[in-house]
């Protein structure tokens, strides 16, 4: 008998049918004599019908009424598969956030767990029930309603295993697995069977989104094993750990691109102490995320800086810089889109010299300049013209060996948190 | 300043525009100084749209899952409400039924209140909030989620104002107030200023369904100052409390009638004791209510009851009293649909003899045949064939001196809850 975390996101209970396939599932692992606990996100566009209607009310809604609307989309989810487990004749609870003793901050739409208290829970086991917790919600100290934010049922799942100690903390999604990278795009991209951690915070925020990076820093916080595999077929998955083993001659475990990227360059920089403090101190008081910096040599006093923003950040970087001005002088402002970061991510790669080497190569192979340049100790990231993208993650996975024969990558809608 | 409680139904906040308007008409009492906590229902179909989704899963839901579903109805409505009132520059709190202090027994689906803690409400007030309660729910000591049952958000209301002790608990509808008769069927009806806890439990039990009687119970126990006005005009509306005050000469206040009565007959039945203790236990066991019951004059050892139903309730009714022709001798069942229900009701009739024989005389005068009576202190009703109903309810009004000039009622879809 394991004790067994499984979280759904809203695509997988998107439809009666649906939900009675989850229904299904988790009975199956409660006949076998398991114990679940279940995590549920909102049913399908719930979650944005109910912004949508809000909206109309007032474009700028206090956060504690919008989590007070939203943590209806998850109750109405755990009464509904509650339901549907009933019917298949298995005992199931549904619990909201507070009942399942999720206590938060009180920083409303995106709140932080500070404890949990599964009391109810264990209660719940002893009377044989399943029990179905609503994912992406707690409660602050003085009763009030709270949300985790985008990822947050996914957080819930992760939070929920370290506190009740599940054996495993399972991710259902619309796909099979991580994969080597995105397999719409790379016909023979592998399932990979096992993966660090590091690797997967690296692959999450670089936009393989089927697991939100908040949760995977949980789960490795909490030393939770972690498996990410689909509600729509039986396969094994991907397993998330500490240490994942490497496939022999394998020091890239996958390949990420994301489109999100534009790129500011400020030109002829006089180069005196301070500059590069003063201007990005404006970009985070701006509160502008800065991913990628690079800074060029410094000639006859002047120096170019190019940076990385997304793309809905764009004009505020560049005002933002305008702004200053005053205390920093330089020629022009410049900026980019249609970009493309295209990343190599492998915990092996420290370990294996010129695996960057081999990056540059295979896209200068293809007639492609490089823009922009970043490196940790377990990623490689350059940000090149966004039109060859899908040429360049093909030859980059071809190149490290990532290829396989045949790939059973079963689509789906996008699972939202 | 006044400490009001405002409670609006479904159809009071069915659309966005609705919704805005609500807010304005709290934020206008706010601004003149009172305290306001408002209970809202949840917002028009949401309600019946959130059982057909669950009947799809499961015909027969638990109880309790089917509580922790619908209680999102009202909390959705909380949340968006509160929205609408910031949007025009006051400060709202939205409560959940637990938050606000509800506390019930467990029995799900119609649970009863117990008791109700209101310091937080009080806190909101003191904060300078207008407090908006979620209608229909509460929890247990075990922190279940309860849902009182139909007719619970009035219920709601009635209790909170007890509880925070109000001036006044204004429950907001889709007509003007409470009138004399139904004035779709008699255009001369009159609205009445005002009305007794009791003649409005009559009313309300016969078919005016402007208040549920058991929030009407309520407040009577609890003497809350009720007014029943429309969420649509700034008319007056009526006042229900203890002691009415009648119009010179008028006995009876109002006429109301119901269309779902089923007459059933047992002929020839056996006139041995406990006979109908026999039949009408039976259909209590059966769960079959059992409106007006008449016996008439024993016959050569043999009797005729006839009782009435509801139509839902009317095969049920039959095969009950079929089932027990082993224990009750009796010739043969018949049963008859088509009927109405018409009653007058007024506190003045006890004290103004003639009044039941008028109704005999105007019903009959129509060339209508009466086929069953029944009376308590302040109410006659008479069951009658539907066919001519609106004639009767007509001259009826005209009779007892209820006829008005104009009229002024505004109509609406109607609240459910």
């Amino acid at each position: 008998m394991s004790l067994i975390v499984m979280k759904f996101g809203g695509s997988s209970v998107g439809t009666t049918e649906r939900m009675q396939r989850v229904a299904r599932r988790i009975a199956d692992y409660h006949e076998a004599g398991h114990q679940v606990a279940v995590v549920v996100s909102a049913m399908g566009d719930t979650t944005d019908d109910l912004i949508d209607q809000s909206k109309q009310l007032n474009p700028n809604p206090p956060a504690r009424e919008m989590d007070m609307l939203l943590t209806t989309g998850e109750q109405i989810s755990v009464a509904l598969l509650s339901m549907a487990i009933h019917q298949i004749g298995h005992k199931a609870m549904s619990l909201t956030g507070w009942q399942a003793g999720f206590r938060t901050d009180a920083v409303h739409g995106k709140a932080r767990i500070t404890d949990i208290a599964p009391e109810r829970i264990f209660k719940a086991f002893e009377q044989g029930y399943t029990v179905i917790v609503a994912g992406f919600q707690g409660m602050t100290d003085d009763g009030e309603i709270t949300t985790l934010g985008r990822g947050g049922s996914d957080t819930t799942a992760v939070a929920l295993a370290a506190a009740i100690n599940a054996d495993v903390c399972e991710i259902y999604t619309d796909v099979d697995g991580v994969y080597s990278t995105d397999p719409r795009v790379v016909k023979c991209a592998r399932k990979l069977n096992e993966i660090s951690y590091d690797e997967m915070l690296e692959l999450a925020n670089l936009g393989a989104a089927v697991l939100h990076p908040r949760a995977v820093e949980y789960a490795k916080h909490n030393n939770v094993r972690l498996v990410v595999r689909s509600s729509f077929t039986q396969n094994e998955g991907t397993s998330v750990k500490e240490e994942a083993v490497m496939e022999q001659g394998v020091a890239v475990r996958g390949i990420a691109y994301d489109k999100d990227v534009a790129r500011i360059s400020i030109l002829g920089v006089e180069d005196v102490p301070g500059v590069l403090a003063t201007v990005f101190g404006a970009l985070a008081a701006g509160e502008v995320n800065v991913d990628i910096i690079v800074q060029s040599g410094v000639l006859n006093g002047k120096a170019d800086f190019s940076f990385t923003v997304s793309l809905s950040d764009k004009d505020k970087a560049i005002s933002v810089v305008e702004g200053i001005r005053g205390e920093v002088s330089f020629d022009e402002v410049t900026s980019e889109e249609d970009l493309v970061k295209v990343s190599i991510v492998g915990a092996g790669m420290v370990s294996n010299p010129g695996v960057a080497a081999k990056m540059f190569e295979v896209i200068s192979g293809l007639g492609i300049s490089i823009k922009l340049v970043s490196t940790s100790e377990i990623r490689v990231s350059c940000v090149i013209a966004a039109d060859r993208i899908h040429d360049v993650v093909r030859a980059l996975h071809t190149a490290y060996g990532l290829d396989v024969e045949e790939q059973a990558f079963i689509g789906g809608p996008k699972d939202r948190r």
